[in-house]
């Protein structure tokens, strides 16, 4: 009985999507974003750039970029009721969840909410690029029984973001670093979070249902987690020495060492994690402090002699976020806040040219029993 | 440049999941359900039944489907600040998106949240089983200014869920004919709704959000919408008259009329809907009035005869639940609370044998462009 076609365990290496937005080229080692490279464009683009290529289609001169920043600043204000919500979780609750239920709750301000045009789910994401900052960092304080933090509309998009989360106005460096941190998380083909948002929209559901599914996805820890997790491993170590010794008994124990491999890369190093290297050095060098910046270099090394491995983003964005301030539990809900822009873009690329997934199962159960039997 | 590998559009006929939960044979037209034919069990076995073949894996004997029952009823009561979360929803919040925000919030109250045990997950499934009939019944009191109505000990699972819903008790034939649709519902294979949980959970995240993401899927009128919008048709109409004038000018539009048709089941009458569609009979005979009852057979023939397309569940649900007194922006939350059983099996199976879901796409977009050329 059953089914007799082949089943693919995750889908490995299954097309289940057709898209202009971007592309893991192993071959090339290259991550296309809409033609560019994602890592020549972080070198001379910042995070607003790459919003725009995403949402327009192309990169924006001077007066595109100025209205962009101001449809963002625009869209800061969440609606009180969601920050009452928010306070009204438990505070246990984890920040990916307090995120989840403030983006889910969004949707009923939506006048438009049945409109699947794209100049409708453009105005959604602009929504929600405007307000996804400020429910993380808000949320956060809120949680940890700390004062919110009220958005600046005369500080840039990412230092703004920075701000609302330390509650410091960050330096230059400190800016460009965080928000090169977002134009590296900001789109990446179709990991899991984004392959969830298109499997959602697929049934002409809304942007808000799509995303708030993409954070469920996102908090699983075989996926958004492992930068946190890697963070919480560097901490426990606290040296050089001590971080060796981990590695070493981790590696005896057979245990998952995170912030290395990656299903698309295999055999090479996550070309953004290489960026996030040298934001790692250069904070180093500004705050006189290199025990992070070497404790990651000998890990680097173990792992690639001892199993062939190489680091990925979450494992060089980790310390960035540290030092920069950054409470470790944000480090999820930062990378979905950036992800928000190529989560957005797929959703819309969906609506525009769908078609619902729906695939099949290979039964391995039991046939033919009765109830009555 | 770019990707080789074939796309396959919705992943049509793509094997995703290997299961023991269920299956669609479309050769020996039978829907199978831990080796039993749903519609078999639908005639015999009632709602708790089914929770207790998904959950445990087998049908109960009296003693054991008491024990589910009690651990259900200890599981009626949401935690009183996820009611004020929905009480400070905007009103025109969609019944699905209150519900999606109340799936959500309610992690926050899991303390072993990051357990993926079956024995914990099993916890998690029955607290869902007993809240959601609760959040679904009084957020949509809560959004129409209605007052809430506190769930009742003394009635069975089912006759308690439509109390909650109707305000009234219902008659031992309302309350067997709601429990049969809830059996109905309960579970069918993979579709949209339960491939973005098992997707989800394939992270390892939690059930919570694994059925977060499923609300969102299923609130898409390609999927869960369509038993709402079969009934807005039959009211607009009114009248057998007036409903085949309908249904022919939306076939010379070429507009899709909703309740017809699977991509499953292609050739044949949803077995289902047979089910409902003598339910259907039964509640008109003993209310005196088979309008809707007319409307829906002659609905059935045009169809039939002009685009060779066959009722799906939906198609007979729907007057169900009209006839029952469930207002009509409550069937497709009515349609996933039922499906809450068929969803957490999955989930469950997924963590107990996990793969990351983490397809490919095929990039058609264009290459080799450079930020300051």
């Amino acid at each position: 009985m059953g089914n007799t076609m082949q089943f693919v365990p995750g889908l490995e290496g299954v097309v289940a999507v057709e898209t202009g937005i971007s592309f893991l080229d192993t071959v090339e080692s290259e991550i296309v974003l809409k033609g560019y490279d994602l890592i020549e464009l972080s070198k001379s683009k910042g995070y607003l750039d790459i919003v725009h290529l995403l949402m327009e289609g192309s990169l924006p001169n001077e007066a595109e970029k100025k209205a962009l920043e101001e449809s963002l600043k625009k869209n800061y204000h969440v609606p009180e009721a969601v920050m009452e919500m928010i306070k009204l979780l438990p505070e246990s609750t984890h920040p990916m969840d307090a995120l989840r239920t403030g983006v889910s709750a969004l949707s009923g301000y939506d006048k438009d909410i049945l409109d699947r045009s794209h100049e409708s789910n453009l105005n959604r994401a602009y929504h929600l690029l405007g307000n996804v900052p400020n429910i993380v960092a808000n949320s956060y304080h809120i949680l940890n029984g700390e004062e919110t933090v009220e958005p600046r509309q005369d500080l840039s998009y990412s230092a703004n973001f920075l701000y609302m989360i330390t509650g410091k106005v960050p330096s230059e460096m400190e800016e460009r670093i965080f928000d090169r941190s977002l134009v590296l998380y900001s789109e990446h083909e179709l990991p899991n979070s984004t392959f969830t948002a298109r499997v959602i929209a697929s049934t002409l559901s809304d942007l808000y249902g799509a995303l708030t599914g993409a954070v469920a996805s996102l908090k699983g820890h075989l996926h958004g987690g492992a930068n946190e997790a890697v963070m919480e491993m560097l901490k426990e170590a606290g040296t050089v020495e001590k971080f060796e010794e981990l590695l070493y008994t981790k590696l005896k124990n057979k245990e998952k060492v995170m912030g290395f491999g990656h299903r698309v890369y295999m055999k090479k190093m996550d070309p953004r994690a290489l960026m996030m290297k040298e934001a790692l050095k250069e904070l180093s060098e500004a705050k006189g402090d290199n025990t992070l910046f070497e404790m990651c270099e000998v890990g680097e090394k173990i792992m690639a002699q001892e199993k062939g491995l190489f680091p990925n983003l979450d494992y060089y964005a980790a310390p960035v976020y540290w030092m920069l301030g950054i409470p470790i539990p944000l480090y999820t809900p930062i990378f979905f806040s950036s992800r928000t822009a190529g989560l957005s873009a797929h959703v819309m690329e969906q609506h525009e040219n769908n078609r619902l997934f729906r695939p099949r199962v290979n039964y391995r159960g039991p046939r033919g029993l009765h109830p009555n039997d």
